[in-house]
């Protein structure tokens, strides 16, 4: 009954995400598993840290999240397993933890070292498919985490881009762009305190504005630029019905204002 | 043993998906989850109603299918559970289930207001996580029906383009376009009758005519302009070894008209 | 606890793979799934062959994997079943098993022409669901494969760019481009022999020419053009953390020449 989900820069169309699949299959044939998304962009750790951050702690206590966004493959960049709350992660140690590390300390930290839990012959490109995989396979027959390497202390950051906070006024920036072309900010509810129905709250983005943050978007009219608190708990800024990136032309770290009298 | 289908407008690259699978197996993490479709073009219910209709019922009886298509999410709109013939469905009631219950009446019609089987939490903007996934969750674990909330009769239309049929002549449209660019019509087998095989019928999109409808598209040349009966009992255009949509430069609503003698 | 793969040219977005997924469930529920890849482009059987090539092994032995990329649907091809070492292949008989034949001889090759297990009504244009879905799904509840059809002993075979050989030098060709944009020749280690890391050894592709065979991208500085060995053991050339197809306007089938002294 384990879980083993798998999150990738690899493309959907991609045989590689089955390459790690028939690996893990073969060393553990009952476990279940799980896509994240295969289309995290190319070596963008930044947005599989945010991916991660939303999505692996929906899955079961003890599920198993192995992470390929590796741009350092086959470099001296260590290989991590990480206990995070009741969740397993096996990922480059290169930040794409480190969002979900700043909510809950990990409180296990082991470099991968032992070839013991790896596949016998390791490719200098796909680490994923020769070292992870299996070792999240083992982990899933129940192999204790400290049997994969050594322990270690540290974890790698990934850059974030600053908030800006002061008593009537938040600066924060594009996050990232969902599929429907709503604008995910790094501006959050708990920032916004009880402010976000209050209609005194202006938003401005590039040069679109919008006053109060709506509770959903069906209270708008079609076509109307709103701000909403999304299912993540982020600021969201969208066009009722529409494509807000490609109407209003605006892309990833575009600055995001929220201010209030 | 139970499966769980999910069809959603999220785009295959969404993370959403994976939370809602998320979900589903911390409340079974026994269930079978199978994807339909995560490419339903951004909130086209017409175009989720024809894919449920083609797919859904090539399933084992008792597979729950989950279906998030809902430009309404967060406002009046009620999210709904059907059995129709064997199968189970859970959806906004926008239309998404208008297609399938035109073939079989549903047998039973609940609209989801027991909050017991959601989560704690519920988002405005995310329903298909919130509600929607963990009722069918519950349902795979065999809870009752009639305990997600209370009967009701109705079930929302989606407009569907009419087809106008004389004696010699059937005029539709083009409902879809598949992945090979083939231009999938909502005329069908049973409107043609024993007329498929004849060569004296005519069928015309924009200013493209074929005459006859093949069995298959191998007996014509390469780049021939063919009718077939597709696997769906649909008649389907095609441009035999090539994408007919971009060559032709035919869209989704164009007229077909198939007439004989 | 039986495993059947699909590799498909329907593309990701399409519900034509779920209605395969159905009609396997509904004979085998308890069968794991696993896609390869759905985006094999449209009917390109070369592409489809080198895949199952690179992929399949990976998978535990006894699996089964059912293949449509299927130009020639409803017409006189057949469509077989082959075992080739532990594992087996469902597929139209058109090449796409002949490089996976290549390296290992077929121990079993048999034509379906069994009705009794393909279901009962058959469309002209999706074998894949009508005959190979239930066939594989009759497989993985345990039935012989001879049960299946008659023993043939023919495969047709794809074409396949040749690679010319001289003592100081090897001309192949770029077979694909994966998703990073990384052009994968036809040129393997083993023809490279033990030149893999010698500097020495120039290679050129386009107008583009590189020295030394690296062991990783991360040997080389961003934007440098490089060749390394890759996880499948091809010869692949890749502009460092950056997107080589795309930058060079190199396509599939563009000549690349290895010499030495």
């Amino acid at each position: 009954m384990s879980i083993i989900t798998l999150t990738t820069d690899f493309g959907t169309d991609s045989p590689y995400v089955a390459a790690m699949k028939g690996v893990i299959l073969s060393i553990n044939p009952a476990v279940t598993l799980v896509d994240i998304t295969h289309d995290i962009p190319a070596q963008d750790v930044q947005r599989g840290a945010v991916v991660l951050d939303d999505v692996t702690e929906r899955f079961p206590d003890e599920t198993i999240h192995v992470v390929v966004v590796d741009p350092g493959v086959g470099t001296h960049r260590s290989i991590i397993y990480a206990q995070i709350g009741q969740h397993h992660y096996i990922a480059p140690d290169n930040g794409l933890l480190s969002r979900l590390a700043l909510r809950t300390r990990p409180s296990r930290l082991i470099q991968l070292t032992n070839h013991e839990f790896w596949l016998e012959e390791i490719s200098n490109t796909f680490h994923g498919r020769d070292i992870m995989a299996p070792a999240a396979a083992h982990l899933s027959l129940g192999l204790d985490p400290q049997r994969l390497g050594s322990p270690t202390e540290d974890l790698a950051n990934v850059d974030w881009p600053d908030v800006q906070q002061t008593a009537t006024r938040i600066e924060g920036r594009v996050l990232q762009i969902d599929s429907f072309g709503n604008l995910i900010t790094n501006i959050t509810a708990s920032m916004l305190g009880d402010r976000p129905t209050d209609e005194r709250v202006c938003v401005i983005c590039s040069i679109f504005e919008t006053w109060g943050i709506f509770q959903t978007y069906g209270e708008a009219l079609e076509g109307t630029f709103v701000a909403v608190i999304d299912s993540t708990g982020r600021l969201e800024l969208a066009l009722v019905g529409d494509n807000a990136a490609e109407r209003l032309g605006i892309q990833v770290g575009c600055p995001v204002i929220a201010s209030w009298e």
